[in-house]
């Protein structure tokens, strides 16, 4: 991987299938943009009314905006980090895109994963290049870019979808950004299984992950990665019940919040909105024996258990002393604080 | 990658098949551990009462805990992800270490970056394998994990401290994760400027950011990242202030709130305490042009200097209105909106 | 108002001037401190050292802290606002203790209710002078005094408790600060009933307070407020199903965070941690007519019915066609947004 | 005030001006709406749309909405708690408001303060039936209406506005819900200070609030409870060093989240967006004697001034060896952990 690299058509059309040095060719995000842009980059556009485009470098094309028109040439002739003036005299800042920047702006046939919940995702799963990552499903692509990002260029992601069309969107995006050839898109039910297997980590974000947790541990790897994005919490119940019978261990709930700033000095405050829910996620390690199941529970879950049993013998002792004596009912809700 | 590298390249030699450059062979971290553990990897012992440990193996060491003594050899024969029976009896789990697992295990000497906002610095000054990355100052090195975790193996991260007891605390701690090798620690002071140029991201953990942007611009090409992290809202003005007069665009300050749940399937509910504060994060990527200053400000940051012009136009009128006529001042708290 | 008022009407007969009825002349509360603290009267002293201290004046009481002995005589002769010197030398800040004060520092045998929580559930009651409110159980007595305040002095709070110890320190606490006048301590089990009909509100802080609808709905008036607090999302998702099915309309569940900053002006910034989880709050009011249940959901609960009622035609349907033609199953998770 | 109390016109007009007692028989909020709703009462209606109406009832007036008209006639004729069926045939739900309804359902001319900012400060400022407490600016009388709820019959609110037209819609929102007879709305410009003195507590929502704590400490008794809402942290910061400077303790900032769930039981889950940003609150306590400004400040502050002293010294200390011995310049940025 050089600097130099120009990503050249044929790299693409091989697809590079299997080889990571080949990929990363094939990739522009894998060489510095430095020397400027070149045909093909994914470039981003902000014009002077703050709108934001992404647009991929072809020699005849042209970007059409509320101010105006951009033809490509002069886009790809300008500097990055600095201002284009475009054809009516309208100013627009050219950048290469942050990673950010292409998950906000993709094309959407279904719910995305928030940024934050990606970043903090391929932080928890602890990806990194070389890393080979499951999700199901797909959905517009928004978190396999992260993901792709995350294990480029000698990783792979295995993304699986059932929907034939929201795959064909998620194709489209993450060929737009230059991140295709890190992924490889299966249209498949994942209720027949993963065709992979000893893979490091391993995501599903579907409507009840806790029913697919036998074909998860056929495809991860002895202590490897699992996470699963719910939006309610009984999902997030469910999903724990399964996890403990299931082997798993390290098992956590965790959510985030984003807040933004408007970036005032003299006036410095939060945003006024902000998403209040994007979703719980759940995380867990593989165990590498299933007998092992309920053994490395976290110290709260002990703690119930423990309880759970206690106030069921007390329960009990009561019972079998009023029945012995004719004894008032205990009382209901004791001061036994609760875990 | 570079010469630097201190774990043999024979040892991890077998394992490195897959691994595109040098420096993934120097790092444990950038083979699969599904072969098992080799001497010289970082591991993750969990005892029964949840206490963790981060070990390196070596082959005649031994780990003393709490739950009593488990040899570095035993470990060494275990499968990752099963559990292991120690010299007094007691169980532990064996797991490769996460991302997350080695920043909350590391040894402190100052203040360390959450896990949540290291996450978030990653996805924002858009890392990747191949980045090549300022931070300054190095702390106990905390985030440079993630940083170096981020850009491994092809990039590189350069961390500044003028500390020279935290520098040793922190090598100390990259070191024993396997991540030295793609970190060059610097013990020099910023105010006489960064070494590197042309730098793809620039983080900034000093109390004054604001004194080194001159410094940062240097370093930065044309377009890079930026970002800070401040824990108060004084500083977060200050750097506001700096950057808009820098020729800084793309300017934001966000904060991130982890809300962590007990895993209770059946008393499912949030953790009773959570750190509310942590760092405001700023944001901004560097103009080629320095003339550009402040022409590329957010929305709300040019509504406040709008309407700051036109209640200052406002007020000189009235004002000339008042000595003209004699008529009395104008209310104190008007009704326009703030920004 | 009744007749187990303890403060002696005489001692406070100068002050009460204003005030409407007999139990404003009984507590101390309900008057203006204005002319300087009396006999009987709670206060505040705030030593240097930031301790506080809540005491009632008796002629001839000491108060023994670490900063010194401070003889009630002392506090009593002191102006409100201003700072006394113990007899050690010390200094302390004497005020009259808030609301707030009251509730921080009361004496615990249980887990007690947050400020914020207590102030939203006042406000979310619709509690004001002369409401009749319920709530079960007592506790601490925190709350209590919450509501005492709210309705004071022309209402009543009836306070129900099964544990005689619970309810022992709650007429303590509810004593040493004035505000027993206003409450009726019952010790019973609700499971019998509550005593009062037609009150306004009525608050559960138990377990499992969907066992107790039909006792609420016999004791508040219709159209009435009805609260409850709950630190499981289990328990909230059991009491929306009872409070849909028992006729109550307006349902929403509610919680609150609490930020505090460091009142340093050149540094501000939040506390460093804070409560994560309190408990959420779920709200309803009480139909008039029990045929009515389930006929004044939200629209959350409307459109998430509707969908269900879709989905499982379209299940029907679709089951349907492949009985008749062999056709495929129906992919896993279909692109309807969730509600 | 009796729960048969039926408010006729003579008592409004007569305006009940500083009785306290004739303010509770001239407000319909003060009697109890179990034996049915009479002429003049704020009534909420909620349409099967989930739109809500608040209306007052006046003999011959109709309610039009997009569910059809509904005669104030029947709207009287209906059981509080029950249904109601319009001239076309729509149902509507007949409810006596609550306060949350009363703030929610106002009209603005200027931004109003969130009910849940409103019962925080409510209960900080330590109102109760009784209290005397002045505001300004009055804005659309929002917090006016809360304020006037905690302190009615007996107490007082004194609103001040210096703008005439927000005055008005004031007047007519507190009016229209029957809270005007426990308020007292003054068109004057702060500045020249409050005509109260003695008040118990004192609210500032304007956008330099520190210009007047002259004025607030006039007018506010000695231990009197003090507070401000502030949209950014500049403001704070002024607020705060004014407050230090100005003989008060107590202070502290603050701020509440209010997160709302979905009332789903089976899909429990937090609503999508929620405000993120309402206001800072600021409150402090009134000290009898200017002469102790300073001398009651939190533990933060105290060790914050405690380190800047001690930093000066440190390097006063530095600079001084540096000039005798030619040494070299301290490190920058130091590892004392901040405040």
């Amino acid at each position: 991987m050089t600097s130099e690299a120009q990503p050249s058509p044929a790299a693409h059309a091989a697809h590079a299938a299997g080889s990571p040095a080949g990929a990363a060719e094939a990739s522009p995000w894998f060489r510095s943009v430095r020397a400027g842009f070149a045909w093909g980059d994914t470039v981003l556009l902000v014009t002077a009314d703050q709108s934001r485009y992404l647009l991929r470098l072809r020699a005849s094309a042209e970007l059409h905006t509320h101010q105006g028109i951009f033809p490509h040439a002069m886009v790809q002739a300008t500097a990055p980090g600095s201002t284009l003036v475009g054809l009516q005299g309208h100013s627009a800042l050219v950048l290469e895109p942050a990673l950010d920047d292409l998950m906000r702006t993709l094309r959407r046939g279904s719910q995305i994963i928030y940024p934050k919940d990606a970043a903090w995702l391929v932080h928890r799963l602890s990806l990194r290049s070389g890393s080979r990552v499951i999700e199901a499903g797909t959905g517009s692509g928004g978190l396999t870019m992260a993901l792709a990002w995350a294990v480029a260029p000698a990783g792979r992601v295995y993304s699986y979808e059932v929907r034939a069309d929201a795959q064909q969107i998620a194709r489209g995006n993450l060929e737009r950004v230059g991140l295709l050839p890190f992924v490889e898109l299966l249209e498949a039910d994942i209720e027949r299984g993963f065709q992979q297997q000893g893979v490091d980590a391993l995501f599903l974000d579907v409507r009840e992950p806790w029913l697919y947790l036998a074909q998860v541990r056929a495809a991860l790897r002895a202590g490897g990665h699992f996470a699963a994005l719910l939006p309610t919490t009984n999902q997030v119940s469910n999903l724990l019940e399964a996890l403990e019978a299931g082997s798993f261990a390290e098992i956590g709930v965790e959510e985030l919040l984003l807040r933004r700033y408007k970036p005032v000095p003299d006036r410095l405050r939060p945003e006024d909105t902000m998403p209040a829910h994007t979703g719980f996620m759940v995380f867990a390690r593989a165990l590498l024996d299933e007998a092992e199941a309920g053994k490395w529970l976290s110290k709260s879950r002990q703690r119930f258990l423990a309880r759970k049993e206690a106030e069921a013998r007390y329960a009990a002792e009561a019972e079998a002393r009023a029945l012995a004596h004719g004894d008032a009912p205990q009382p209901k809700y004791p001061p036994m604080p609760l875990p």
